[in-house]
């Protein structure tokens, strides 16, 4: 069976884990036949209240993840790359703001030392990664040419300053709908632009990150077929 | 255009609306064509840590089902029935804690009066309900015979106890598998076992709500017609 990793940054799209997106690609792994563990870093971030728009408390990211992986999660730091054919990034804010800090820094960003650990792992395993809505921008960000990588193409939708500091980060936006992934089948990475285009329908997110769990879980077939 | 409540009980499986469900719910809505509308209660009520099973602090519910509904909620005061063509009501504990005391007071439980106050009046305009995992006990404690209504029925899927509450709060309980879901076409209700079935795979939940979405919503659909 095929065995993948989701990594969540907290529970809610203002200060964590996209919660539509998240629980699309729990599904359509399941669907799809495959099992998926789920993970989170263990640090503690300030919160938003999604009522009103306010700053809120301090919230530990790792607990609030588990509200969507119905308690089933472990940290970040116990992720082993040999245990999963694929990992997965939802979207949401905490991706920019707590998995990096592209919220804050845009291209200057800084990555979550156990986020990039993760990225470089399967990158150097051969084994594919998939990411939707702006968690592109950490992929941009650890494997980009700025950063010494070797790059790659990822798509954010068509937000074209996102799109602007992907490329500069050394990676490569390819414009793409809602409804659709594109797939980096060189680099083994597949994006899809998911909440990026926050006037989109959920079921529209869902059929973009269908798109992109499909992909990716069809390269990491072609990994174990290889290997 | 349909258009349908969802009342939600915060944001996750042991303290509010179990988050695969909610997100299920929403989706199957859109996907239909339909548009919703999300509400919660506007109370306060002690949280588990999803992490560790730990009591934790008290939280606004409003504010956590805000983050399942990405901002886009109001308080269930300000529900009116004249607005929408049908409700619904996910699962979770926080449906059998903060919607209702059916959690610690079994089948002597009092139902939030928001919560009662919306049931009857989509009952009494003749408009559909659905609801789906443990939410059916509200629903059984509202309108059962032991209440002064006139019953209906109701499934949770087989989980016996819960079964014998419903019954002894004068509805009728019907035994369904999790991928599906059970009209009663005369009460105008139609509910759907989802995670009370607790080893359930998420797509296989999420087809048990689609069932019911797609039921409650033919049912919306023929009030229209015949009004």
């Amino acid at each position: 069976m095929t065995r993948v990793a989701v990594v969540l940054s907290g529970c809610g799209v203002y200060d964590g884990s996209e919660i539509h997106e998240a629980v699309s690609v729990l599904r359509h792994i399941s669907a799809s036949g495959a099992a998926y563990a789920c993970f989170a870093p263990d640090i503690e971030v300030p919160t938003i209240n999604h009522a009103t728009g306010e700053p809120a408390e301090k919230r530990k990211v790792l607990a609030e993840a588990a509200r969507i992986a119905r308690g089933e999660i472990r940290p970040l730091a116990q992720l082993e790359v040999a245990e999963f054919d694929a990992v997965f990034f939802p979207g949401g804010f905490g991706a920019a703001k707590n998995l990096c800090t592209f919220a804050t820094d845009g291209t200057d960003c800084t990555v979550e030392p156990e986020v990039e650990r993760t990225i470089k792992a399967f990158k150097e395993a051969g084994k594919p990664i998939g990411a939707c809505c702006i968690a592109p921008v950490i992929l941009a960000k650890v494997l980009g040419t700025s950063s010494g990588g070797t790059g790659c193409e990822l798509t954010i939708g068509n937000d074209a300053g996102t799109a602007k500091a992907i490329n500069a980060m050394g990676a490569t936006h390819i414009e793409k709908p809602v409804t659709e992934a594109h797939a980096d089948r060189t680099a083994r990475i597949v994006t899809a632009p998911a909440y990026m285009y926050g006037e989109a329908a959920i079921h529209e997110v869902d059929q973009g990150i269908g798109e992109m769990v499909a992909q990716t879980l069809a390269l990491a077939s072609q990994a174990v077929a290889a290997g």
